[in-house]
């Protein structure tokens, strides 16, 4: 592929950046990737593995000359970096961010811009619990779905270069409004990490079964929890601090129905835990379909030797 | 290995019974694997990939000459199955389960065992998503555990070889409390199932996000809790029912921890939230470090090509 913009600058290099500098390196999307991060650990340890092209000690020094900024750290910090760079954007550039609420960001980040600095909010759904930047790789977004939340004036142009960039790193691109991308990560992803977090918590907290009782024996389910409930706490206190409004909407929803389902085991009523059971595989099946996850038992982990498989 | 038992009876070919059935297969545990299933699709399936070296159309017939009986069935329906096969059991054979609950198993098939016949329950902390005759697979026990809840009058000698077996199928075996298996159990596996039903259901209900973008953008979070709401609902319903003081127990905690959270992001208490997800993050690397799962990112469901990575 060819370049798409000739300077890129990563404000914050954990996971998403680290991702996003290996794959417009191996797609050759950046002609030199910048990047930057506020601890010095986090830019010494990108100087060590080659990460980015060049890392800069102050996100000013970044974006000098940069047509593409990408704001890459919890969205809590966002408007305090758009501010600080603001003065220093070069004409025609572009403001992108990779933050998982997009209706407080722009809130935040808008205001500051300049005239003639383009601002397109975004989103890959991408991540892994892992963080920092020896997290990332080229392979992140294959597949995954990048949200573009344009605002009012975002320029059509900047938009399909933008939409090329993350088409480039194998993403699939849709645009949305902010406020549904809100809600629907509400659903999708903030509600479900708010309650992996509270059932970890719970069994962190219990007397009775002892900690090491829940480690060993967590592969029975509660170990999928877990998972999600280890990412970064900055970025989550960040999500659920700016998405306030929509993820307490579906708690909730979430607590009423857990209240249902929880009448029905004390009265024993069998017949609609069958039923509700029965409704939520049909999600499932619609998500493996979309090809948004593996139909491999226990999501791959059990690796089978099939030599000696009955059939 | 060498053979333990000279003939098993499987009652029930679904996802654990077929599992074993190609572990004392590929270890030689077994002398003769003999299977039967309610359906007569299940049986037909399983005689289709030999799933079994014999499969009978009744639990009766199964049973005769067994020197182990396993109940693979959902826990609700083995306190009938105990009282149709008990008259048919050898002198001196075993009985045992792998049922999820064991409080409520004990005292159903208890009672209709006669004496002579040695009665251990177990549960195999393993599983997939996937269930019936073609789900299993040899290697779903390793290293694992296996928890058996001997009764009062368990023979030690039959515990031992029961112990045996599930060692030469790669788990790991340990002996508990039946009671403190059911609390253990709703900790790990009985509750993180309810709430990842509950999630799910939430999904399917709303009517703002429509179900095409909840599966479309399910790999921000939520995908991970369809896997094991997924799993086989009759189980699960029988599993609800039948360890209702154990699992509300948990819900109760549960309900109080998310109002906890809820509170917090209500006032904006960012503070507590990141305390709160700093210490659930410990849990995560105890799994990992006991070998209970992963630390592949997501699970390992991203194949990342490690070639050009920048380290």
């Amino acid at each position: 592929m060819s370049v798409i913009y000739t300077r890129v600058a990563l404000i914050g290099l954990g996971l998403i950046a680290g991702s996003m500098a290996h794959a417009m390196r191996r797609h050759g999307l950046a002609g030199e990737i910048v990047g930057t991060a506020r601890s010095p650990e986090t830019r010494d340890t990108a100087r060590e593995i080659g990460l980015c092209d060049r890392v800069t000690d102050t996100a000013v020094e970044a974006v000098k000359g940069a047509d593409l900024i990408v704001l890459a750290m919890p969205v809590g910090a966002m408007g305090r970096v758009a501010a600080e760079i603001a003065p220093h954007l070069a004409p025609g550039a572009t403001v992108t961010d990779v933050g998982s609420v997009k209706g407080d960001v722009i809130a935040a980040v808008g205001p500051h811009l300049p005239a003639g600095v383009h601002f397109i909010p975004g989103h890959p759904l991408a991540g892994t619990e892992h963080s920092g930047p020896r997290a990332g790789f080229a392979e992140l977004f294959e597949n995954r779905y990048t949200l573009l939340t344009p605002v009012a004036d975002s320029d059509p142009a900047a938009v399909m270069r933008l939409r090329g960039l993350w088409e480039g790193m194998g993403a699939i691109v849709e645009e949305m409004e902010p406020d549904h991308h809100d809600l629907v990560l509400a659903v999708t992803s903030h509600a479900p990490h708010l309650i992996a977090y509270t059932m970890v918590g719970v069994a962190d907290h219990l007397r009775r079964v002892t900690e090491s009782e829940v480690i060993k024996y967590s592969a029975a389910g509660f170990r999928d929890f877990t998972r999600i409930a280890a990412s970064d706490p900055t970025m989550w206190r960040d999500v659920f601090l700016t998405n306030k409004e929509a993820v307490l909407d579906i708690l909730g929803r979430f607590t009423e129905e857990l209240f249902v389902l929880q009448r029905a085991i004390r009265m024993g009523d069998g017949d609609e835990l069958h039923a509700y059971f029965t409704r939520t595989r049909a999600i499932r099946r619609g998500i493996i379909e979309a090809g948004q996850d593996t139909d491999a038992p226990d999501f791959g982990r059990v690796k089978t030797r099939k030599d000696d498989a009955g059939a």
